[in-house]
Formats: structure tokens, C-alpha cells, sequence
């Protein structure tokens, strides 16, 4: 299946944007049970969970064991995300093979997600790269681990209400600047739409180049495939989704949270585009989930409806 | 909220495909005063019933009553779905603005939906158009009754499975020549992806002119919005929907029916669309389907989340 590379890349964050996002925790054992069952249906890429403080996020307190099951798995790139340098210190000891790293445009988003400016955020990136230089240099010929910064709220803030397109450009340029390998655009409030995806990925582009990264959209409003067919239109090949759509607001029923990775991989495969992921393997995947947290409400309608009659995914050409 | 054409024309069809593939009958009373609400809240059109055998659809039985309220309205285009000469006879005796008759490009749906070939509807096209023309000719300079065909399965069939997109472009063609004024593509089966969209409308407008009309989608695997992005990059710009996304299909929960008024009108004034739409009025409207059909189950992500911080529609401005 990963005979050949995918012409999207989708990116699974349901082990760690999903399982943030809910209070109970998922046993150690379930987590990677399930990231087993992810990485066979040919992601590319799982985000397995975050290096922060344990007391804020105990859900996440065992992600270097995690890291350390997912990094035995023949096939994807293990991600964390870390909200600064302790984090990506615990992370690059724990052997990911790339950090994600939030940057959130709003200011009020900002202090309330990490307790800094986006400023100091910034700051924490520049610094993250720089040790992780160091680390590369002292390995030698060895691996250097990638930094990817998210840019949250540049699609607007649930607190600050619009976000000023010029700053969140500014602020990419910023974090290219700091180090970053790639920096991606957040809609981590499903405030976006699609006249301003394109245009804000264009500007991105515009601003960092090779930098510019890919889209995290979230499904707040229903918009989030409506979102990836913009941003494929100005040549977005990257999006973070999450197995049901995990990551949902809890005081929104059906008001899910991140795009469902079912949805959006046969949305891709439908159009053509080649992602290696097979569809069926993802459906069956949810169990695990709902075995591990019974009850949680799982989103997505591929998984309802079913493949259409006669429908020829990629990978089987 | 009429002053300004929109720029963007949402077709209401909950009344007709909703209620029809919903087996409990709604009230004339409670459709009278749910379109009445629809009518209110700025909506161009509404797809009021349908004239057709009331032994197979009982619950459109009453159609005649209900165009005859609707048109007391202000406002909005009153149309309604006729699968042939006697329906749209009865169709012009009510006096709607606008008939709608479905071609199907399956053989198969097309003799399960209105027991006729592909080719026999559109016979009825022509017969229809033609009685339509002598009607318009008998009032004088009286009002000439426009006929808008949808064509069925245009994007897959659930018996067939995939359908020859050059049968579907000829038979739009077969369709504009017999005297439509007006010819859509109908997702009917929810199996279209944006590519295949694209494609499709581009090659109808190649065919039949300025007689390329709207697109119907289903959001039965989820694609809806995704659909719609991409029909509005090749230029369409009339999208039927129902409120609450109704017409979904009872035996896939969570796959809703018609893509949901309330979402798609939330997309297009994000995007800066004009619709002439009053989302939240559209959000109140539900209450009209809730207690004349209680338990229904609604969809839709912009009524359980809100309207963003800071949101401004285009009627607004």
C-alpha cells in the first residue's frame, strides 16, 4: 500500500486532538492498539499525542510510551505536539519523528491555550529549532527531527472574533523565520470559509514559499470538506483529520470537532487523488474507539452510507 | 430583504423532497405555515409538492391547497415537481410559477422513480412544454409557466452504479431541445465528488447554453458542501437544499438527505454570497418541522453551533 507516495497527504490527529478534546482517558494499551490499526490503513501520518504538562492534560501523561509503541510501526511518520521547549525536549528524547508546535494568531486564544503572546510563542519556536540544530550536529550524520507550527485561530476566535488576515500572514513569515520546516493554517474554531482559504493560503505561500504547509480544519459549522476543496484549489496537499471526527465541542451536539478522516479520504480517492489509505480499514478502526470510551459520539457519513455501488478507490488501480 | 437580486439562488425543495421520503403526513395547515416561514425569511424559491399519483405519495396529496396558499405570499417563485403531462396539467391549473420534472440518466432508477425509460420522460418534457406553450399562447400576453428539468442519477446510481457522464451531457441536450427552459444535475444518490462536478457542469453548460441550471446534491455521504465549492468554481449558481436537510435516507442514520438550507446559506454569506437569506430565521424555521413532525431527525451544523463572533451577512451590509 505505500508502494507508491500519496498525492495528499492526510494527516491523523484523533490520538491526540481527538483525545485531548475528552475527559476520560484512554488506556495506554487502547491508544496503541488503536494507532496499530491506524498506521494499517495506510496513513501516512498520526499525531500521537502531546508533551505538556500532565496535570492540565492527563489524558496525555503517557505519550512518550505511546511515541515509543508507534515509533515500532512500519509506515507513518509519528508526530507530537509540544507547547514548548520542555515539550519538544521530552519529545525529541521519546524519538518523533517530527513536532507540531501551535502558534495561535489571536492574542486572547494564545494566553488561554499556552499562557503566552503570540510573541513568546514565536520565541518557544526559535528556540525548540535551535535546540533541536543542536541535537542533529551532535548526532552527527543523524536524523533532525522537523518543526511544524500551527497557526491557530487564523481563521478567526471564538474570543477576539475575526482575525486580521495581514497579522496571520506576518506572524507565518515570523515562524519561518524562527526556524520552522513548515507552517500550516489552523481553523481550530470553525469559523472559516472558503474565499478565505483560498486566499489566505495563497498568502501564505506568497509570504514563506516550500514553507507553506497544509490545512487543520474543524467541522464546527459543516464546513470543513467545503474548506479542502478550496484549499486543493490553490495546492493545499496536506489536512489534519481525525478518525470520527473526534475533537468535538461538547456543549455543540453534532457540532463535531475536527474534519472525520473517513469523509475526507474518500472525498480525496472520489476526486482521483491518491492518499493510500484504505477506506474500509479506516471504518473498522472506530471500534477501537468506541471499545476504549464506549459511548463516545463518533461522527463521519461514509461510515453510515457506505461506499457507493461500483466506486474504484485509488490504491486499488 | 428583497431589494437586492441574489447573487446566489437557494432553491427550498424541504416541502417536496423532504416530506416525500418522510412516510408521516404533515398537515396542510402546519406546510401552509412552514412555508409561509420559509417565505419570510428572504428564500428566492420554494419547491412547494409535488403533482403526482396521491395513492403512491399521499403525503403530497394536498399540493393544490398548498400552491394556492403560497401563492398568496410575497416573495418567493412557488414551484412544484410533476412527472408528466397530467401532473404539470394540474400543476398549470393551480397556477405555480414553475414546474420541475425529473429525467433520470439511469435506466433503472428512471423505471423505478416514474415507471418510464429515460427516453419517455422526456417525451413528457416535450408534451409538457408543449401544452405549456399553448396555455401561454391561449392567456394572451398572459404568464408563461417555466419548465425546469433535474436530471436524476446524473452523478451515480445506486442499482447502476457509475452513469456514463457523455449519456448524461446527450441527454441534457435531448432535454433543452424538447423546451426546458431550464436543465439541473441531480446528485439524487449523494455519490458526486467535486472533480466529477466540475466536469459535469462544464461540459453542460457546453452543451445546452444558458439553459444550464442549478445542481441538486445529496449529502448522503457527506460531500455536500464539498459539492457545492466546486460547482460554484465552474459558475453555478442556483443550489437546491431542504431545511434541516430532510429527504434523508431512513436506513442510513446520520446520512442526511438534501445538502441543509441552514449550512449552505451559512457558506455562501461567509464567502460573501448574497443569498438575500436570513440565517437565523432559517434556524427558527426548524421549529415549524419539530412540532408538526416531532422526533423527525433534523441535521445540520450551523443551528446546533451558532453564527460566529463577529459575523457579518451580506444582507447586513
Amino acid at each position: 500500500m505505500h508502494a507508491r507516495s500519496p498525492e495528499v497527504v492526510v494527516s491523523e490527529v484523533g490520538p491526540r486532538d481527538g483525545l485531548q478534546s475528552i475527559k476520560r482517558m484512554m488506556p495506554t494499551d487502547a491508544k496503541i492498539a488503536w494507532i496499530k490499526a491506524l498506521a494499517a490503513t495506510g496513513l501516512p501520518e498520526i499525531e500521537v499525542g502531546s508533551f505538556v504538562n500532565p496535570k492540565l492534560l492527563p489524558q496525555m501523561a503517557d505519550t512518550a510510551e505511546v511515541v515509543s509503541a508507534a515509533l515500532q510501526l512500519d509506515g507513518p511518520a509519528i508526530l507530537a505536539l509540544v507547547p514548548n521547549l520542555r515539550g519538544a525536549e521530552r519529545a525529541f528524547a521519546a524519538g518523533v519523528h517530527r513536532v507540531t508546535m501551535p502558534v495561535s494568531a489571536s492574542r486572547a486564544h494564545s494566553l488561554s491555550n499556552i499562557n503566552m503572546t503570540p510573541e513568546q510563542a514565536v520565541e518557544q519556536v526559535a528556540a525548540v529549532c535551535s535546540a533541536r540544530d543542536s541535537l542533529a550536529k551532535s548526532n552527527g550524520a543523524g536524523r533532525r527531527v522537523a518543526v511544524e507550527v500551527g497557526l491557530s485561530t487564523a481563521f478567526g476566535c471564538t474570543m477576539e472574533g475575526p482575525v486580521s488576515e495581514d497579522w496571520v500572514v506576518h506572524l507565518a513569515g515570523l515562524v519561518a523565520k524562527a526556524g520552522a520546516d513548515t507552517v500550516n493554517l489552523s481553523d481550530t474554531t470553525g469559523m472559516g470559509n472558503p474565499a478565505q482559504v483560498k486566499r489566505l493560503f495563497r498568502r501564505l505561500h506568497a509570504e514563506v514559499g516550500n514553507k507553506a504547509g497544509g490545512a487543520h480544519f474543524h467541522n464546527t459549522r459543516g464546513q470543513g470538506l467545503a474548506n479542502v476543496v478550496a484549499a486543493l484549489e490553490v495546492d493545499v496537499r496536506t489536512f489534519d483529520a481525525s478518525l470520527g471526527g473526534i475533537g468535538g465541542c461538547p456543549y455543540a451536539p453534532g457540532a463535531s470537532g475536527n474534519i472525520v478522516t473517513e469523509d475526507l479520504v474518500y472525498l480525496l480517492e472520489a476526486m482521483g487523488l491518491r492518499t493510500g489509505i484504505d477506506i474500509e480499514a479506516l471504518v473498522a478502526a472506530r471500534l477501537h474507539i468506541l471499545s476504549a470510551l464506549p459511548g463516545e459520539a463518533l461522527y463521519g457519513h461514509v461510515p453510515e452510507a457506505g461506499m457507493p455501488k461500483g466506486f474504484v478507490a485509488q490504491y486499488a488501480n
